[in-house]
């Protein structure tokens, strides 16, 4: 099967683990599990949830307990998306061509929905102390995911990316932003899918340095394609970094430099997952054509 | 001692944990740590972290375990403040006599640094591991406290209060606000506190009735105040809730059937917590001097 073909199924799955997690529309309560899922369901690559399950595979994980996890990175990124595109922060009114939450469900919903988000993703993931009770890697897993999301992980760089809007930063600053608030939970990803496997203290520290340079590759072809792509390409309005004075990579070191820089980030990456004794080629594939991909 | 001097030492104690368990102002993400801890020393009674410890004491537990939820108790409780100031749900200037979060930190800031709260909240409460690692009862209590403060309890009663914001309300609408909204807290610490002190199911589940009356109680009698009250006693203007023509317990029923409904209720809570072998008597004469409060 070729690699696109084995995304599609792979990612129909994830599609599938995350429905089965998502509130039920019931209740007074309802409009609030509406709008929950209503962000839950715009699509989106679920890429976080697939490195985590692809990482989970490369240490030889097996059985259902990765897949509260799944389910609860996902609720965990799209209720920073929620949260980004409020009025108070980005000011979005479409993501992905549809309406985003606050514009459907008023602000205070926004707000209220998103955290719920959160929130519930700390049920479905203590959840998984169903599946195996009292077990030490469920306890790890929690605290990796908990610290990545929080003021020392994805939070914090929001944070301080809301806090220098449109003032100029340093590198040291922008480098602190693009850990937080984009590699952060692709570490958490791939460090629980690592310790639910059963990997060792050394093999997740491996993983959680090559998911810090996926992010980071991630985040700086992200800024090129703004740059580079048409709009038809990217599927969203280009040259918006430059529109918002926004400093990226491009504006701080130009295309060429951050173009070597995705390439040798990706390519620590692929060499420290390449180094282990375990395999998974679809995960060094799915790496590879992050870094590739037009939009 | 009297109970007012054991009532402060004891607030004093719970005000050095829940100190000990504030994020450090450093970093690039300082503001965000600041904004955290400007609201978590905003002052307040600290009641929940005080129910907890005192279901805790009922049922002979010791050592250091309940300490990491009563702090992550006051930070649940406090980001729920917060997110409830933001101008998108009741606008609210001041809190205590001191500008609410978002009117120091900006509005961007008053929705990160109340889920930063939330979140931080759950990176305490995980460190309870350290002090009894896989233990069952620290699961079970990780379990009650994200259910009682999500989209089935606290977060749920939140969206309804909001989604239902000047219109007339039912009977049993309200009372789902009052329970989810203000009860379900209560619930959560109390029983929190009994089932680290390894109190069984049966024993849990008392608790969790008692703690609904007392919420349910404490809310009522919120409502009578505003009305009988002067803001001088108060401390914080009177007949809110008839200006913001507010469905409360009072418009429902009036005062006098709302009066009854407070005794019966906080009556009920206390025949409860009595009818127990284990005795505490500063945890009975803490709920009876709530509901005689005037303030």
């Amino acid at each position: 099967m070729n690699f696109q073909d084995e995304l599609k199924i792979k990612t129909d799955e994830i599609e599938a683990v995350i429905k089965s997690y998502l509130p039920k529309e019931e209740g007074f309560a309802r409009t609030m599990a509406e709008a929950m899922n209503y962000s839950m369901l715009a699509g989106g690559k679920r890429l976080r949830p697939l490195f985590m399950r692809e990482t989970f595979r490369l240490f030889g994980g097996e059985g259902k307990v990765a897949e509260p996890f799944m389910a609860a990175m996902e609720m965990i990124h799209t209720h920073s998306l929620i949260h980004d595109d409020l009025p108070a922060i980005d000011n979005d009114d479409y993501r992905r061509g549809r309406l985003t939450t606050h514009k459907v469900y008023g602000e205070a919903m926004g707000v209220l929905s998103g955290v719920a988000l959160l929130n519930y993703a700390y049920e479905v993931m203590l959840s998984a102390f169903d599946i195996l009770p009292g077990d030490e890697r469920v306890v790890r897993a929690l605290r990796i995911m908990a610290g990545k999301t929080g003021i020392h992980g994805m939070l914090g760089g929001q944070s301080v990316d809301v806090e220098n809007d449109g003032k100029p930063l340093t590198q040291d600053m922008l480098d602190y932003i693009y850990r937080n608030k984009t590699s952060a939970l692709i570490e958490a990803s791939m460090m629980t899918g690592a310790i639910l496997a059963g990997a060792d203290e050394e093999q997740v520290k491996l993983i959680e340095q090559a998911a810090l340079n996926i992010g980071l590759a991630f985040q700086i072809q992200d800024d090129i394609l703004d740059v580079t792509s048409t709009e038809e390409e990217l599927g969203k309005p280009t040259h918006s970094d430059e529109k918002n004075n926004k400093v990226t990579y491009v504006s701080l070191m130009g295309i060429e430099e951050a173009s070597r820089q995705v390439e040798a980030l990706s390519g620590e990456a692929l060499a420290l997952i390449e180094s282990l004794e375990q395999k998974n080629e679809f995960l060094c594939q799915l790496v590879r054509e992050l870094i590739m991909r037009r939009k």
